[in-house]
C-alpha cells in the first residue's frame, strides 16, 4: 500500500523564548528545509500581537509549518513531503537544537494512501514527487 | 483536557481536473477561510511542472493548505486553527462543492493538548487564539 505523501506532526513543549522570535523561526525553517533535503519555493513568517509566530514554507515537495504559543512554551510543527528523496525526520533534530523543547512528540501520518483504482494514475505522466519547481 | 489547536486532515480522491488549476485552488482557499470564520494574513498558490498545485494560507488562527496530485485525482487539505471562534469543518463543504471528490476522508487531530503543568501559561496574557493580526 503506497502513499503519495508523508506528514510529520510535531508537538514541542517547554520550549525556550526563541519560539517568539521571527528571525529564529525563519532560520529554523531554512535549516529544516536543507536538513530534510527539500527545495524551498517560498516562505513567510508572521508575528502576532501580543505574541506568537507562524512560519510557513511552500516546498517543491509540499509544505513545512511552525506555529508558536510562547505563553505556553508550545511549538507545533508540520513537515509534509512527497516523493522519496526527502528525509522529513531530520527536521525534528533541527527544531530540537534551536528551540530546546523539554518534551517532544512526533506522529507520522501517511497522506494519499493509494488503495484499489486510486493506485493508477489518471493521466500519463512520470512525476513521482513535484520534481520541477 | 484542553488543546490549543484543532487540525483537520482531509483526503479527497476522484477529484475533477480543477485541482490542477491555480485560480480554482486560490478561490477554494479564499472561500474556505471565509466559511470557517478565519482571518487571512497572506496566501500563496504555486503550480508545479508538469502538474500539481500547492496553496498555502497564513491565518490569524494558524494555517490552511491544499496540495493536489492531478494525475491521481487526489487533493490533500489541512485546516489548522486555534481558538474557539472558527468552525474548521465548514472548509470541507467548500472543498466538496468546488472539487467534487468521489471519496473524502476527514481526520481531526487535537494539537497542543495540555496536560499537567502545560495547562498553565508561562507568562501573563489573555490571548486565547492569535486575536490580533
Amino acid at each position: 500500500m503506497a502513499s503519495l505523501g508523508r506528514h510529520l506532526l510535531v508537538e514541542m513543549w517547554d520550549c525556550d523564548s526563541r519560539i517568539d522570535d521571527v528571525e529564529t523561526i525563519g532560520r529554523a525553517i531554512d535549516e529544516a528545509v536543507v536538513a530534510i533535503g527539500a527545495t524551498l519555493v517560498q516562505s513567510h513568517v508572521h508575528r502576532y500581537s501580543p505574541q506568537g509566530v507562524t512560519g510557513l514554507a511552500v516546498l517543491a515537495e509540499s509544505h513545512l509549518s511552525l506555529h508558536s504559543w510562547p505563553e505556553y512554551g508550545y511549538l507545533a510543527a508540520d513537515v509534509f513531503t512527497c516523493g522519496t528523496l526527502t528525509i522529513p525526520r531530520r527536521a525534528v533534530a533541527v527544531f530540537e537544537e534551536i528551540f530546546a523543547p523539554g518534551r517532544i512528540e512526533v506522529q507520522e501520518i501517511e497522506r494519499g494512501v493509494q488503495v484499489g483504482d486510486s493506485a493508477l494514475p489518471k493521466t500519463i505522466g512520470s512525476r513521482v514527487a513535484h520534481p520541477t519547481v
